[in-house]
């Protein structure tokens, strides 16, 4: 496994799946875990502690409300941590985001937009840190921006003629 | 101990004395600490889960930014948890209320107002939590009350004078 | 009754029911009221300072907007108050959450999250109040807080069959 | 006594007195007081009951953070209630704003600025209250416009000179 | 016609129709009137200033977005204004809240809360202000408080049930 | 081609056409582009770089998000760029709003209101610009304008025979 | 006078005088105007309604809190109004912000940041569109650009030999 | 050179500063520029798409107000960026936060918290990235930790024997 993807909760499924989905895409092999920061503190930083050592790159954890999870992961290890916060309670994901950007000095995460495009860029990040290593992932990702440019072009064609 | 009050850093230390300084005035014993979620997490997680076994009735913890303290705290104890966020940003302490009161379902984390006014209102509600069992807290809350009454109706004669 | 449950307005009884239904699943005796600091302010005075002698150990109060029920309550007993903000506004509940955290030094209102997860939070730190002297509800606790770690292990296996 | 001008604070005085300042310059008798919702919240509620029977037209209440004063007053009261919030806190004022203005359906209060501007409104608010039925002061008012024009245009004088 | 009800547009109208069921229930005279400071200046600059002479005691004014109505009427008349922010864009209201409260210093503009709520309030503000000449509003007004009160109290009887 | 009409993607259409039907209604010819600064930033330069030589006049920039379209553009140009924060997110268009209005002394970006209203003024003032030099825009603007009037005053007539 | 720089307040010249250096350098004739939309709103109305005839190209307009001063201008005329908000409250120019940017549909206003960067953008914005019909303008933006550039660069230097 | 520490303008290097000296602590080259996305857009793009084939590992950007220069750099390289989001005007650095963090999908950035803690997790978090390929920055990372411990558990001592 060369990334993780956590969620706070089982509710975070269906933004984290744009995770999971750009991974699977890019051929990267990757686990999805469901784990609480609040509900089940040991697991989420025993899995951290051991991250490095089980050969992960990076970890990806969304979460939503006080989103405490990435903060937490980051605290047991020095593997580059992925935030994604989620719009799960009525402020619109303000919360999260403001519960895992301001981190202390000391303990960086690397925080993304509020859902499922955070949690896409999220994966792009990981990619992105993989491809340091990895010359394969670098030409998919080359690949995937001008897909990227392709779309827009394309869309670009198709109101140019309205 | 009956309470401890806890901080993620030395620089909450004037703000957290404010509660210090309530449970003084009312003879009630208490440890401070210094701890962070992120930069002393195995710490902070002993502290909660022994906390009960050690006497202690309330936790208080103040911190600021992505506040975590009070809620990897409170994973780790079903004592009552209050926090009390700090204005330690740009952003005048609303980063660290949100991130300490949108605790999701399950976990109760009871939030104070930002800084000093909240610190004093921590300690008092740790008060009003013994008070249940300590008659003697009981008395010296209506009195402090009182007291607080006689301090307002004074300054109201001083501006009726004007 | 050991724990009321007040909420200012009919329109809050399916966030408050989160409140009702914890306590009943923990057997504790509860009441329900329906009182509004603004339309029934001596009813909400009466019921706060006879709290105490009437065997209460604590008051939830949820309220929407110029939320000022669960202050007006804790103006008139030493009794620990638990705010629930609720979202009734166009603001996302954000006004009411003010309302009610940023209480001035001397009065003391434990804020819960906004809407049902700080309604359900509320409930479990009454009980995490109530457990000081009752070990039957430590138990409960801890039965409870692992009931949630099962479940999200639970969820937690579902995702990785995935 | 037309006017009372409330506050729930001593630090409060120097913003409340903009609107005693104004109220002095109309030649309205008024009367300060210093009293709080959850300090002193039976003499508030004794002072909004008898106030229409004390001869008051209209009570200017201004509080910082959760700022209750005008609410609770309004709840005792069908007199116009003027609401000044008061920056007192962190958050700029923003909380007292909101816990002020989002009033319930049923119970007005009537909202200023934040601050120093809004206390001096809240004074020709009730002015503008009181001239319904004093031409007096309806005259005064107009002379107060109309020097508020004459500052602007010598202002503008000195402005184009430049 | 005692009071004026005014809109910035059409689209207000579901929300200050509330205004009117309230001003209609205590057989209050008012008018209704759709102008836009923007798009008809003139004719609202020419509705404030002959405001007091055609007799009216309040001017009620609604508005969404960058909502200027209630300061560009308060800009001619020394007459109570009464300002209903009103939720017409993406921000949830903030906008024309802040839009119509933060009035600087010398034109004071009563506002209410956001939306419904708010618009309701703003008539029985003007019932309160017309109170200060006419004892049948304010028994109507003692009256309608009842009412609000028998109505809670009604609804506690029924979740006391439960 | 007097003015561009650009938008960050093809989900932002529903917006811009706002701007387009301003446009197409006063018979200015212009075009529409659906251009990504994040995606194709080299297309967004060269379009921004040959504007002027290629004789448009204004170019209208709308984007939700990071929205940085308009400031991108408004950096390889001299001409006015003017922007529309769009509601793309869960933060109400106020990320994209402070992306566009906060630009750094020295790139300026004329920004619109979020959304519909936005795209709407954003051709309305690329109007108005041309309005200097065309005799024929500057009759259709004070037509267009006497339109909103009458339609306000037809709404106003409507409203006062309810 | 090609352009008019207006301001609500004398307190807001240090801001507007941003503007005005801007024009200055670019010898761009102007007149510096304190006129407040609610203190003297005729002077407002009757300076926007004559802009045109007085051969004006753009109105800048400088206001803080609930700042109209743009929008009751551009009410009045069609040519380009330019909103500069100003921190003037402890809400730190949000409330100037929205209550400018957010106009409803039909009359546009030009929004700048808040502050002194939005004071000299909107000098730069009219010049941009003074631009579209004065050579001389052009040259001398591409120069003032050219110079910004070079800063960049010479402190980019400076940094480079650390 | 491993790292780039770019930022928007000369102000931000008191901030930026906070990047340089991890890094130099951590014995890891970089470069320090200053180089704007508004002002000098063709820098920018020209520095981002060379970085990787001139060995960079991760490039960091600091930027305030509408702060662009992370999402142009991440335009031209799929290198990890990291953005600093700094407080450079009224708005505490929520506008260069919302502006950084908010990207959309495609193509990410990885937003640290904001100003100076934000600008030391940012080296950090590059040094995490660094760490997979580097086990001397591994252990210096660990170190750091240790470090970053101890002084919490000096502080600690300290706070104890009050």
């Amino acid at each position: 496994m060369k990334v993780a993807v956590l969620m706070g909760s089982k509710s975070d499924l269906p933004v984290m799946e744009e995770s999971a989905a750009i991974l699977r895409q890019f051929g990267v092999s990757f686990e999805m875990r469901i784990l609480s920061a609040h509900r089940t503190p040991d697991e989420v930083a025993s899995i951290a502690r051991t991250a490095r050592e089980n050969g992960l790159s990076a970890i990806i954890a969304g979460a939503g409300m006080s989103a405490h999870l990435a903060g937490v992961i980051a605290a047991h290890t020095t593997l580059p941590v992925i935030a994604v916060p989620i719009d799960a309670s009525s402020l619109g994901g303000l919360d999260a985001l403001l519960a895992m950007v301001q981190m202390p000095p000391g303990i960086p995460v690397a925080t993304m937009g509020i859902g499922k495009a955070g949690a896409k860029n999220a994966a792009l990040l990981a990619l992105s840190i993989l491809s340091l290593a990895d010359a394969g992932i670098r030409e998919k990702l080359d690949l995937y921006r001008s897909d990227l440019k392709k779309a827009v072009l394309e869309a670009d064609e198709g109101v140019r003629k309205l």
